[in-house]
């Protein structure tokens, strides 16, 4: 039956979470750089306590060293995990390592496994994931990959350039997506790769400098030239690369949704101090209507990007794909989130401008969501045509229940 | 544990809700004259079957007839049943009627349910609310209320003017705010009357006529003129009126909600289908990326205010008043039900403007959910005053967890 | 040189049409059935009155008895007249017969003008234009224009459906819009025909029930069968008919655009006079921030309309087609005045949803505005159309000018 | 009369600007550092080239050394100027040294013009403003002015904080807006001084980190502590200042928004040759519908950003204070650049976000102009104010002519 409440034990944990960030994480925050995260000693200070206060590694199965949530209650500490840029990074379950160590729990051998997964989730490593390409290759259009794996006696050969492959800076490996079927007919023929950081035939070539910061290791571009791996890094079967990836991108899609609305309360909740701790005008910030339609209208949206992500991650717990909902919730939280921290930033002023608050950083960084991930006019392509096929079936098989719109529609 | 499931019974009464909507309801759509709603032998043969079909008066409690629902299975059914301007005058869920058979439920003696809630729920007679006011009394702003009664002897009379009492041109009885203590402090001092239609010193003056058509019995005008009434017309409690309206107006705001929903879905389905039958530039209006977008935005919308009726009925079936809650999903879900309505239209291009497609009447008659019920600005207002002081309490109480903002808002 | 100055004469044209809409026509809009226009005697009068006031015709050239403005000049003085939806019946510059009455006098033969132009100028007979179809004929998309005219010696046979002909009850004659080539390439082939409403193969079918009233004569669905005219019907030259269309439709949805800013412009007014009289929580409605944004976000736009209608208008005085500017200037109209019209209402609360006000109707009325005269969407993708096709011609012709950013888009 | 076209020398100025930003300005964008500007050698150099091709100082008087250029030769020059950030900076109209000196002109002797206006001019020193201060004084609400200068002898002592001064780095003098009445009612009793950098009483803090970069000398804290200035540091006269603010407000609100036009106009362009040379989804990006929506509402925004600031400023080259009319243009402006540049980024997705375009920067740069000049929100309430209060006036002058709502209004 419909319902909203948490299980004691969850609600521990958010509070226990959320605790964590304000006590914890964000006195940290003076120390990031924004670049390359926060220092090495800190981190792993940060981490420990984390490990300690049991709110390390959250999505990650207790088998593994995780806290084995699944993903409602993953929707409810990654938000608190994320009302700091930090706090993923502390808990161990920030992108793109977060949705790497699900692919590698799903698909990897076991050997795979003790190789790249352990030290992920111990942290010791930080990995990145080689799918986007720069034009003409694949960027919102998967369709269009072009990097290539070609089989030589027992060892593959990579060949492609990727872009915007977050964290690639110091990454020890990566997962690199490739064509290895003869074409591209019905998404078939792609590939996954383990690719370690020091094959000579793979190269970090730069950061691309860029209006977020992309968190440790930044956005890079890479090259694969003539890469060669063995057997044993393929991740998979081959061929399945297209299906993986759906493994990876419809959860770690909606993962990114948490952290980011954990950002944008936070945000809000900034601005609502804000209003409340100063005058203009004769009155309290927090007395001018148009200050509390800004508020209002963040509250409701924060409200309804949090139930998205909720019942989308409800239909992945009870074994969905959630496509759809993915990808509706995708599109309504990042430009929710856009929004709500677009107007935190405005009922700041100044101050909201400056780095006195954090809310221009947060401004910079959460724009390029509504373009990572699939753009949100993909997105709407996508959910559209689904709305129409089904509709169209539908009426197919049951032409008489159109209802009485026959005669106006043809 | 948060979740979305409906229990097998409540998805078959759905199922049988939607499809009784379709097959019987819809096609009495020709028949019906938007002022005056269904002839009454086409809707007592209605009512009949929809008795039969186990589907009447879904909201209330068995003993008195009805399903016996809560707000969550309320919310399902009422999606449905709000499909057709008709569905729920079928079911005898329709408003005002079922605000005031849930106020009657809760606050009157045996003896007024037997009078006056009893024939409502069998559908034999009708009732109106009477609370709004012309300027300058209380419309949006409730304190402003004018209408007066005075005690005398065993007697009340009462004095003032109404008008937007919808559904009063032929109903039985109204339920009428009025004054009773000496003066307005603290929300104190009105009290609930159950006055009969044929009272002497009441009077239905005039249906206004209006954008939207307001159901069986219009919106009217109405004077209490010296109009007496004994002990037993007070419902309640003396000077608990403003008290009983929170009793009526949450959960009504919320019905509103739910009936609305199913207009808007409906819609937003009429535009699907109809964008999969036209062509237009060449190919199907399904395939032109503007409709899409429309269509996409319209998906989201519709998911998310159900999402947000649904987690405020589960608040309210929780023992709570939910006014937050329900304040933010009447403000997001009629804003978004015309959204969605203006789309459809939009999509439908001159078929939605014509009546040959039900979308003008919607568009017509969902406008004014954005002011009854309290216009969206002013529950904006209280929504962001209610966060704000909630930040401040939070605030005094624990200052030190005011984050790192304290230096940039003093 | 830039400039936003009224010639005097201007200006005193618009202060007495405005006075005269003030004192004159907005009286009259008790009488007014939406549906059938003012009754005759009191329109006769009427207009009689705008002649004495030297108002009449103000589009129509001296020469045929009216003011012969300019566009610029008619920008002006059609804002005035729309204040009332009688406004442009009362100065004989309403639609459809303004338009034709252009068309005629850019198109006609010295006879045709004397039996068709000058009793519409008279006001003694009306017209409407047969252009718009049901699907899958011409709707949005030209192309698909279905009705065909062939030559029957010296006769031509018109058949064919025509629907949402405005203002076709009562019309005297119809130009209609058919097919004469032998297929449609390059939008080659169409003639405008004129057809008398006594024309035996042309009939009136049904005024379509619709969102908006349509005027006098309504929205009708109007059939060609077998319809026979003679040389002398036909409009200017055999095969030019797609091309007088663009001669009637740009400056058509240029004065359309004038006479909804009108409308939108009073209702802008009547709220900010609600506002100033209306007391809420406390304080007048007018010092409400809310209410305040309501109002400064309507003069916005009003404003930017006003100023992209005079642009368009100059354009067009200067000789130029305008297709672009006109296709901005309606799209960014046509939703500007809807929204100035919903806040309107929206300010007004309950008073705003009955008739006691304009509001309503003015709401209804504006709607369709988005759709007839090209579809908000089809505007959009044309305006894109012609800003990429121009860019990439004015890269292919200077390339080096093509600044920092060729390698990037490569 | 109503008229849009450019004389022949402006539409050549307008030309010459245009070459000059995209031949010149342009290619040095790559040298720039954002928040130093261009480094000295590479700046005067530039200038030395727009001194040749005759732009130079547009909105200098030509006895000072400039081009003379009224407001409306002004919005088409720097909005061509405004293309590059590095533009005005090239012609010296950048603020905030085109608005001082535009100050200086009107309001300083002609001893100070020699030492303050003549060098600003020649470019050989840079300005600053000093007005905003930290809470609790002077930010948008003018009346919250903390800042005291006191007579003591012959000389003025200044105290008082001040913050996000932009340019105060490296600027040579600044002028500095002093409370000097006794108290502050109706604005009066404030002053100007012209403080020199030097002066012992005057210090810049720090440069604050920001969203944007605010240009050379960056947005900056200063504080005047027992500053001492003569009476010639008196700029114009003692208790003036709020008055000489509106001098310098008006207009320079209104040359912002024709720089930011500039940034908004090329950042589109960039998104419309980006659509134009991209494939996705087996099309050019060009014929993705949703990306020509998106293309469609940024060039009409732009061109009614156009239009009102054309508008604005022909207010005032007429002698007209332009209050409303610069508060309309420069709230519109800000929000519709703003969106303009969000959409280019959009279309240009991980191009837009990264640096290899320039629209990242535009992004960051452009959003705080909502909030500096007067926040949205302030110039909304004033908007409304103004129009209220014109109306309560004009209904007391002439209550007959407030049509017939008298009824429903009350």
């Amino acid at each position: 039956m419909i319902d909203f409440s948490l299980p004691p034990e969850l609600a521990d944990l958010r509070e226990r979470t959320a605790a964590f960030v304000r006590d914890e994480v964000i006195p940290q925050e003076p120390y990031m750089d924004e670049h390359d995260g926060l220092p090495q000693d800190r981190l792993d200070a940060l981490r420990a306590r984390a490990r300690a206060a049991g709110l390390y590694a959250p999505h990650v199965p207790r088998e593994w060293g995780g806290l084995g949530l699944g993903m409602r209650e993953m929707a409810v500490v990654f938000e608190q995990a994320g009302r700091s840029l930090l706090g993923p990074v502390a808990l161990n379950c920030a992108a793109p390592d977060e949705g790497n160590m699900h692919l590698l729990h799903v698909v990897a051998t076991e050997a795979q496994k003790e190789r790249y997964l352990r030290p992920l989730v111990e942290g010791t490593i930080r990995s990145c994931f080689s799918m986007t390409e720069p034009h003409p290759g694949a960027g919102s259009d998967p369709a269009l990959l072009r990097t290539r794996a070609d089989k030589r006696g027992d060892r593959w050969v990579i060949n492609g350039d990727k872009w915007y492959i977050s964290g690639a800076g110091g990454a020890a490996f990566t997962i690199c997506m490739a064509l290895t079927g003869e074409r591209l007919d019905g998404r078939a023929g792609a590939t996954m790769f383990l690719v370690d950081a020091g094959n000579p035939g793979y190269r970090v070539i730069r950061q691309i400098p860029s209006l977020d910061a992309g968190g440790a290791g930044g956005h890079c571009e890479v090259e694969f030239r003539d890469c060669e791996v063995g057997e044993d890094a393929v991740l998979g079967e081959v061929g399945q690369g297209f299906a993986y990836a759906q493994v990876r991108l419809a959860p770690a899609r909606l993962t990114h949704c948490m952290r980011w609305l954990g950002v944008a309360q936070r945000a809000h909740e900034i601005a609502v101090d804000y209003a409340n701790g100063r005058e203009s005008f004769g009155k309290p910030l927090a007395q001018h209507q148009m200050v509390q339609q800004l508020i209002a209208d963040s509250a409701m949206e924060l409200h309804a990007a949090r139930l998205m992500i909720w019942h989308a991650a409800w239909v992945i717990d009870g074994g969905g794909q959630a496509r759809q909902e993915t990808s509706m919730a995708k599109t309504y939280v990042s430009e929710a989130v856009g929004r709500v921290v677009d107007r935190a930033l405005q009922i700041c002023g100044s101050h909201g401008v400056s780095t006195d608050l954090p809310l221009a950083m947060f401004y910079r960084n959460v724009r390029p969501f509504r373009i990572y991930d699939g753009p949100s006019e993909v997105h709407r392509m996508v959910i559209a045509q689904r709305i129409l096929r089904d509709a169209a079936r539908a009426r197919e098989a049951a032409p008489a229940a159109s209802e009485a719109i026959a005669g106006a529609i043809g």
